[in-house]
């Protein structure tokens, strides 16, 4: 799955250039749009409170600095999918396609009541599979 | 101007809503693209340095809650251009048409080097008067 | 109530300066100060789920720009207390006691059930009323 | 270099916990600290502009959800002092001794004019070694 993205004046610093968490929150907003394509969108979590989806982990490099106005491409991958965990691949790259970044996520399913780690719903791990062996 | 925002997870906080600041940010991104619409790019301006645009008020009215996944239109228009300052009029509807919320930021030219006010540029005040008298 | 804050690389943007939003989070994080000094901390709203404090309202005036590393005071000061609502008035002033900048937000609370406006209850009540005419 | 921070209504999201790439500027805000200890605060990098510190690579693990109102520790140890490059670590935790969640950083410095990488200026680099063999 792939969007655009304008990098905003709130996510740069002082350095004129964005300020490096923020480049988690650019790709989590891919990732938001991702759960909702595949049916999952965080407003039913927060309704049905089935399951919740916690990163556990999380890395990024900065290759190349990024400043208010930039239009990026931002491609999300579904990586591994194990029992309890998946892991998701994001790739930053520039209208010329230089590759200006790029971010793993690792995210665990919880059940909301106690915290602790489930396995992966069913339906929910199929969806994911589907998307790591599609071509978009 | 118009423009359609969704509500991301990280503009939301623990009571399940928008966090009230994260307002000022999405009505900031359009203003954003409204100056990028008029010639005036936060990009060109940090390249230039002729001119900066501090704001030196800002207020907003939250009529509604918005949760993660509402998609909202916010719409800028143009209030009152002074001599060295000018006014921008935002408002929030959901998709029924509803206000969900609104705000108002005052801006005011300076110099770069300074800091201090000056009088709109002559060239971006034309931009901001045609703006105001538009129906878009 | 009152307390020192270092503007902070994230709160400032590629102007140089804290940007406007930020603001009014750094004044947020006093008054989450004060609701536990008086008892009151989120923590307990979001266990219990007695009351929730939204606000409708909030403006801010931004006098002088500050830059990453600048310390300043934040003065937090209880307004009028109404039924359904209450005010508070916060003043950020520099080390030289300069005001850089001030702020305004008006608060009501709601039934977390239903989201619907519901008189303050009686005990929050006094206790923002005794800060309100205390001197510190 | 340790110091306390508690988590804010503005860090946590509508899961009720700390938003993950809140956790990046958390610490980074302790970064902040440390530079400003060693004599090497942004505010005079961006007033001298003899170097930027710019972050190439960030990760970070979540052991444990953090929720509006709990106070953790965050301890910053400077690890690898390369050529052009250094690595910070931190660990968060709770008042209890138990590890919350960890970070690395790895950062380069760069040549403002040109945003090449430069050798860490030798008196930065000493002072990143100092506290490396500090024990505190």
């Amino acid at each position: 799955m792939k969007d655009y993205y304008t990098i905003k004046l709130h996510d740069t610093d002082a350095a004129g250039i964005l300020f490096f968490a923020h480049q988690f929150s650019i790709v989590h907003d891919l990732y938001e749009k991702f759960l909702g394509s595949i049916g999952y969108g965080f407003k039913e979590r927060f309704d049905h409170r089935d399951f919740f989806i916690p990163i556990v982990h999380a890395e990024a490099d900065f290759n190349q600095p990024l400043t208010v106005g930039d239009t990026i491409e931002v491609a999300l991958s579904v990586g591994r999918v194990g029992r309890t965990s998946f892991t998701l691949e994001f790739r930053l790259t520039d209208l010329d396609g230089t590759v200006v970044g790029s971010a793993i996520t690792v995210h665990v399913t919880t059940d909301p009541a106690t915290g602790r780690k489930i396995d992966l719903p069913e339906s929910f791990r199929t969806k994911l599979e589907q998307a790591a062996h599609s071509r978009d």
